[in-house]
């Protein structure tokens, strides 16, 4: 453990310190050297990539550079490819160990056997009780796969990110939920738990606007299913609030290809599909409940509504035309009884009332506060809050009250970039104070800054990978250009945030060498710094 | 009283009868000249007004015709005052006896009276308090005025309408609801009588969207106020069903004023108005229920909603910009102590469940049960309907579950058109259902198929008189022009009906001379055949 510890240490270090002395100190000398007194390495301006060589670490070596920056940005190729095969984007990972690795080797195929045997079970007593009363029952053919994608997703969630860059697992799985045919389809946990009730003294929670379900596949892989709710060019009316924001379906599935364009890979595989909601909810539904809220719209569409109320709420309806239904799929986690994860109040949680604030809203000094309170105050955790704020502010998403972690992977564990439909709801507008963690912490991992930093540039630029990546999905366009824009400004937003803390605490203070160990101490980094 | 109301009789007959003369009489003839069989008087090609002259009744003569059709449509004069000048909207009506007004001549100043002296108390006392607790209290200029214009429109409301057609008063009623000074805001009735409550086991009632207010104006005029809450671009999705469509403040001022041109002047005065929701309402209501649901947006604007439920239904918040927000006003009638009515269960209602259907869907014989029962087995009253399902498909208006009548009036009293705000939520598409009691039963007053086809007429299109009347309102425009599209076509829709039903039945079954005694007997009319 200690060995494979040190190894990719150093692997992530070489790495780290040769993109440092391309990103930033050559450009801070040659700044200096035009007398320019700034060094900050924000700026896309005073920020140049080399125009030959790479990251200087084996690993990288196929990694080359085209001609000039004018030429990157148009000579027509794939800059999705291009980032992708960054030196950046292909910092070698040392073979995981069983503590790596969420789920032990045989773990997620004893889970599938059993589940296949409980359904098999199941159908044949259905059958059996069907033939007695002369019902015929529709058959679902269940295959048992051991190469299932979804199987392959759940073994290959690590301590370092869900999935790993190239696994080929990940565009399986995606196409799987794009295309399988869905075999069962109920409500999720959640809106079990509510058991019909609703309790209307919150404010909040729960809304006629939750509406999901569970899909399970024809491969016994899960997916949690969201209903297109409103148009792709519909913004969010400015006077609602975050919190009874819609939930939109492609907000969810733009969110995760930025995840894994931030290489952070902390939000599980969504994909957009056509559903029909008769055929594969409908009609494979065995819940009553869910039977029960499914009505036939004045235009003879198949609609159904949230069980919560649901006799108040039919504005709520979502409806197919007649049956097909626009939706994002989102993979399930592993379940919790074999990766058990805890969920915890974000730091910089809004209020949820309709004038309360809460104190770091109010308070400048509030990150002091958290960086003396446990687990804020040593390890990776802060910088980990911030990378999700930063992720946040890129989707506008202001509804991250809580985050979820792995507790097999302890405190220093990657935060999971769960549920983020509340996200693209308006592109005109950048909300700043999502953004709080990272201004007001002044603080942000190296590794975070330079993707950003790339992502800023013409050849690589935020807007373009993420309108190529979109691209292959199948409800494209997933985000209108609005959207896309949008995402460009508010990177630049980040770079400039990250740019005024170095001004004012300086570099050493604000860009931390992450792949730390925890220090017990407030001040983060000072080890790392030794190290060095 | 019996003089008078053979007087009435004679006029109206002469008035109709020269109108039956030159309408129906003289197309039909020349039809029959030209070797057509077909005697219907609906279409606008085969129905022409004559090139000189007007209808041969004294009190007529004042109405001149232009020369040609073509000339009359283009000359750029005001077809609404044409149209308001034509002989079919001038008939006269007899002095009115105290049978035929709604209040004793000193019954709505008594009660006017009263109201301004409690308030006066009422202020009294609350000044009082303020002064001992130092409080300062905004002191509303209160008129007593005996010329105001509400009082004279409860004067007004006779037997025939609710407003006769010169009356001056409803102009300076429109105005004063559209500028004077509110002192006083509250929940309606309605709202109060819910009491805060909400029974989720109703699919239709009460709903979040069902949010209005009643203000009180400086002269003690009261209006209900309906706040905007969907864009004039903004079509009704058409898997909503009518039951949880939007309330459209646009509609119930359209409404106001097609009633007006169709001369039934059966809906209360309703005008347009940017009602300042902190000015006027919030800082003047004096129920803190109603000051509870106010806050503050995201955007900073002044929002409330509705009292029902409201903890879960900020989704149906509405916001001023920052504080004015458009509504309309809708005068109140005389309070139910001095004029009371009845609320009636309309016989052609529909289901407002999901998939259930009432008998009038299915049963293409339902008329005949009907006109089995009183009190629509005499007099006008389904003649009465009839006119109000041709209003409702107008405006597409699904929502009539009941209807009202001041009991002072008798079965023969005329319906009130109260609540149009659900009408005009989707332009392009005709609902033909709620013609079913006009397209069953093939009835239609005489009065109001003249008046129709007037409108149909290229000098009186329908689209331009309303386009110019609605022109008079300050919130402008009231309804888009797809709208005003839509009254022709469905305008067309109904005489087409008519035409069908004569086609069946003929001319002396469907079209019923009106102002008729009751018969006792279901077939309406002999009675009157006899007379002429």
């Amino acid at each position: 453990m200690m060995r494979r510890d040190r190894l990719l240490l150093a692997a992530t270090l070489t790495a780290i310190f040769s993109a440092d002395l391309y990103f930033v100190l050559l450009p801070k000398l040659r700044s200096v050297g035009l007398g320019s007194g700034d060094l900050c390495p924000c700026g896309s301006d005073n920020f140049t990539l080399p125009r030959h060589g790479g990251l200087a670490t084996p690993q990288l070596s196929n990694w080359t550079l085209y001609g000039t920056t004018s030429e990157l940005a148009d000579d027509g190729g794939s800059k999705l490819e291009r980032l992708f095969s960054h030196p950046l984007y292909n910092i070698e990972i040392p073979v995981l160990g069983s503590e790596e690795r969420l789920l032990q080797a045989e773990q997620p195929m004893e889970y599938y056997r059993k589940k296949v045997a409980h359904w098999e079970r199941h159908m044949h007593l259905r059958n059996e009780a069907a033939a007695l009363s002369n019902i015929t029952v529709t058959e679902h053919g269940v295959t048992f796969d051991p190469e299932a994608s979804w199987l392959k997703f759940h073994s290959g969630i690590s301590s370092y990110a869900l999935y790993s860059r190239n696994d080929p697992a990940i565009p399986k799985l995606l196409k799987d939920m794009h295309r399988m045919s869905v075999i069962s389809a109920d409500y999720t946990q959640d809106e079990k738990a509510l058991k019909g009730a609703c309790d209307c003294t919150q404010v909040v929670k729960p809304s006629g606007h939750h509406l999901k379900l569970a899909l399970k596949m024809q491969d016994f892989g899960k997916a949690m299913f969201k209903p297109m709710r409103q148009q792709r060019d519909e913004e969010t009316p400015e006077d609602f609030f975050y919190f009874v924001d819609l939930q939109r379906h492609n907000a969810e599935i733009a969110a995760f290809h930025l995840d894994r364009i931030l290489d952070f890979r902390r939000v599980p595989p969504v994909a957009g599909r056509l559903v029909n909601v008769s055929g594969e909810v409908l009609l494979v539904t065995q819940n009553e409940h869910l039977r029960a809220v499914f009505f036939t719209s004045p235009a003879n569409n198949t609609c159904f509504f949230a069980k919560c109320l649901y006799v108040c709420k039919t504005e709520y309806a979502v409806c197919g035309g007649p049956d097909l239904l626009e939706g994002s799929l989102s993979a399930y986690l592993p379940s919790l009884s074999m990766a058990p994860r805890i969920s915890i109040s974000n730091p910089w949680t809004r209020s949820y009332t309709f004038s309360g604030r809460e104190e770091w809203e109010v308070n400048p000094f509030y990150c002091d506060t958290v960086k003396q309170q446990y687990p804020y105050n040593s390890g990776n955790r802060l910088l980990n809050i911030i990378d999700m704020s930063i992720f946040d502010f890129l989707t506008s998403n202001m509804d991250r009250h809580h985050y979820e972690i792995f507790t097999k992977f302890g405190d220093d564990g990657f935060l999971l970039h769960l549920d983020n439909a509340r996200g693209f709801g308006k592109h005109s507008q950048d909300e700043m104070s999502i953004l709080a963690p990272l201004s007001q912490c002044c603080m942000i991992k190296r590794s975070t800054l330079v993707r950003l930093q790339l992502l800023a540039r013409p050849e690589f630029r935020l807007s373009d990978v993420m309108r190529e990546s979109l691209k292959g999905d199948s409800l494209q366009p997933v985000l209108t250009e609005p959207h896309l824009s949008a995402l460009d400004r508010r990177l630049q937003k980040v770079l400039r945030a990250v740019q005024r803390c170095v001004r004012r605490l300086g570099e050493e203070y604000v860009i931390t060498k992450d792949f730390v160990k925890s220090t017990g101490t407030p001040q983060i980094n000072t080890e790392m710094r030794k190290d060095r």
